[in-house]
């Protein structure tokens, strides 16, 4: 080993966590309620099979080229269909595929601002997102949410105040409009038009993430954000929860050509991966995507019945959450003074994860509320990791000290 | 539609070319001698069915899931271990999957450097490099080769002023030693052992694209460039070209663990496709990787042949060339006064295509060299390819004007 100088790497990108600091006590035996995974079983794997071997054999030596062959259209082709269900009216070419929706964040964010730009999040926000907007250098902003979601009542008073040079003005607002992560509230249509309004006279952007919106436990399915205002929403949705994280595979709908050529010239790994593009094309032609979901939609309502259910049951009157109707997510809510940072260090030790509430503020302090996954466990594991939960709670009060 | 007022996007990388300017005049019935893709027939495509059922029926609940199953270890202890015979020493936790190495080289360079950093390049260069560099708002200087690759006294003279004040100390100097892109030529290793003893002089790294060096005609190998100086050289390989550019990974070596940390924070899609990791890991578990790259290299020393060959009776004395020992490429270099844009421009009518010299270099003129692939085309269509593109610098030579 030589005798090393000093070498100043980037001075950027220092303090960005990596991951919710709940991820990190894993270990066999945990009944994990901080994943935001898929549960096992939902995962088409003899489908997926089928479409490798399928792929492989007529489009192989396209699929493992540079380039790719026809399977991205075909993508594109069902992506464009299926948006037309969520209001959405697109062309292919107004379609990028990502790996992921949290690169979509990155390239959108890194496209719409420069370092020092105002971006503006909910509060509670996705916490892949605000590391995206770390990394951005944005300067953020947070605004409440409600039972129907985002405030966009604070939102307009805040542009009304950065309209008169009070405050900077946001290039864009990121909102998670269904489902929300970790919230797990719908923002009401009356708003969602509202803030394409707003998108519209106040000259920014609104980033729609919309990663949970296929997964409604109601049936009834309210216009995206886009719907109102294309040219100044852009719309970003994914297979990972509707496919398989694994295949990293999303998209970015955008209006703007501008804005799509420089996301594709800052997105440097080139196309995400054709041969994956390919067999997931072969998927979706080949088997009815409804007859996939339905079951898929069915086994995430169970699971959050099970988890409201053990709430009432174990918790009483102790906490209080709007129930999901869609989506990973439970927001649980305790008394005030509730830490729940502490909670988590005590919960972990009798084998219950979850993600506490500091990881999706700005200020990132000890909050009172926390993020329940009730997407992976099955039914009786997150009945006893419900139990296991209050038990801890309710021996001991974690108060912030 | 409505009338939207003016939106200001990022300032940032605005004027970076998104390919080589050859790609664009692709058509059927072209001959692409432009195209740095694998021939067809080089992928393992009944290999990859076999391993895409097996990895998904052994694996598939843990590979469709976001963290993925075992392949990844086992990926890295392939690394690790076709590493040895590159005389590099490393372990599986100084090894980090990306997806393809031009996202490894963007990792690298927003790692390493701030916007307005010097870093340091060969001349000609890689230009999928060069965009990387250019998105990380980099400060370029390119340094000339000769046959024996990058002058490395040329670039020892320039440190000795950067470090006098004279000019600015470069952050890192990029180097592909083996087999260079588009230059054809290796770095002879007297070179490799004082660039690695100048990185630790002066405090700078050595990023090292190794993308080819698997593809050798002649069976010896040399040392990498990081064999004499791990500490200060970031090392980088791929799977493109020796299993398939689709399945999008490659591979970066750092000793040090800030880095990759760094690195794996603004790669934002997080892993690299785990289901795909499963199934090269897969791949490479269950077939003989000698089998398989041995019939690799007999197919492209034979199309290098017959390339040398026919440039040798079409173009006799014209032209200048080094024998490219191993990789995808030669380099070939005209009378002082073509100019090799107009050729390209010409020899696309005749339907024969290459990257004309000056997507290689940074000021961007034209220049009397390109790039010929002999990668991708069979030898009878190398041979017509060069018989075209002959007939065409013959009829009319196309001087700068």
């Amino acid at each position: 080993m030589k005798n090393l100088q000093h070498y100043d790497f980037s001075k950027r990108f220092d303090d960005v966590p990596l991951v919710g600091s709940a991820f990190s006590g894993e270990h066999p035996g945990m009944i994990p309620l901080a994943f935001g995974f898929p549960y096992p079983k939902s995962f088409p794997i003899d489908a997926l099979v089928e479409s490798a071997t399928g792929a492989l054999k007529s489009e192989g030596t396209q699929a493992l080229q540079y380039s790719g062959g026809p399977g991205q259209q075909r993508i594109l082709e069902w992506i464009r269909q299926r948006s037309q269900l969520r209001a959405i009216q697109v062309n292919t070419d107004q379609i990028m595929i990502t790996s992921g929706s949290n690169q979509g964040i990155d390239l959108v964010a890194r496209t719409l601002t420069d370092p020092g730009d105002s971006v503006w999040v909910e509060a509670p926000v996705y916490f892949g997102a605000l590391r995206a907007f770390y990394l951005a250098e944005n300067q953020l902003s947070a605004f409440p949410v409600d039972g129907d979601g985002l405030r966009v009542d604070l939102v307009e008073s805040a542009l009304i105040e950065a309209a008169a040079g009070k405050r900077p003005m946001p290039k864009f607002i990121y909102v998670l409009p269904n489902y929300h992560n970790p919230a797990g509230i719908r923002l009401s249509v009356e708003r969602r038009r509202k803030l394409a309004q707003l998108a519209y006279a106040y000259n920014v952007y609104i980033v729609e993430d919309d990663a949970y919106v296929e997964l409604n436990f109601t049936g009834e399915f309210w216009p995206s954000i886009y719907s109102f205002g294309p040219e100044r929403v852009i719309y970003l949705s994914t297979f990972s929860k509707i496919v398989a994280p694994g295949i990293r595979m999303a998209w970015v709908i955008c209006q703007n050509p501008d804005v799509l050529s420089k996301m594709k010239i800052i997105k440097t790994e080139g196309l995400t991966s054709v041969l994956m593009q390919e067999i997931v094309s072969d998927y979706l032609e080949k088997n009815d995507f409804e007859n996939h979901l339905e079951p898929l939609i069915t086994g995430y309502r169970m699971r959050r019945d099970v988890m409201v259910e053990a709430i009432h049951e174990f918790f009483g009157d102790e906490v209080s959450f709007e129930k999901p109707e869609g989506g990973f997510f439970l927001w649980l809510t305790f008394p005030t003074k509730t830490d729940t940072t502490r909670l988590l260090h005590e919960s972990v030790k009798v084998g219950v994860s979850f993600v506490d509430g500091k990881a999706f503020y700005l200020h990132g302090k000890p909050t009172n509320d926390l993020r329940l996954a009730f997407s992976f466990c099955d039914e009786i594991t997150i009945r006893e990791g419900i139990q296991k939960l209050a038990a801890v709670y309710k021996k001991q009060k974690y108060f912030i000290r």
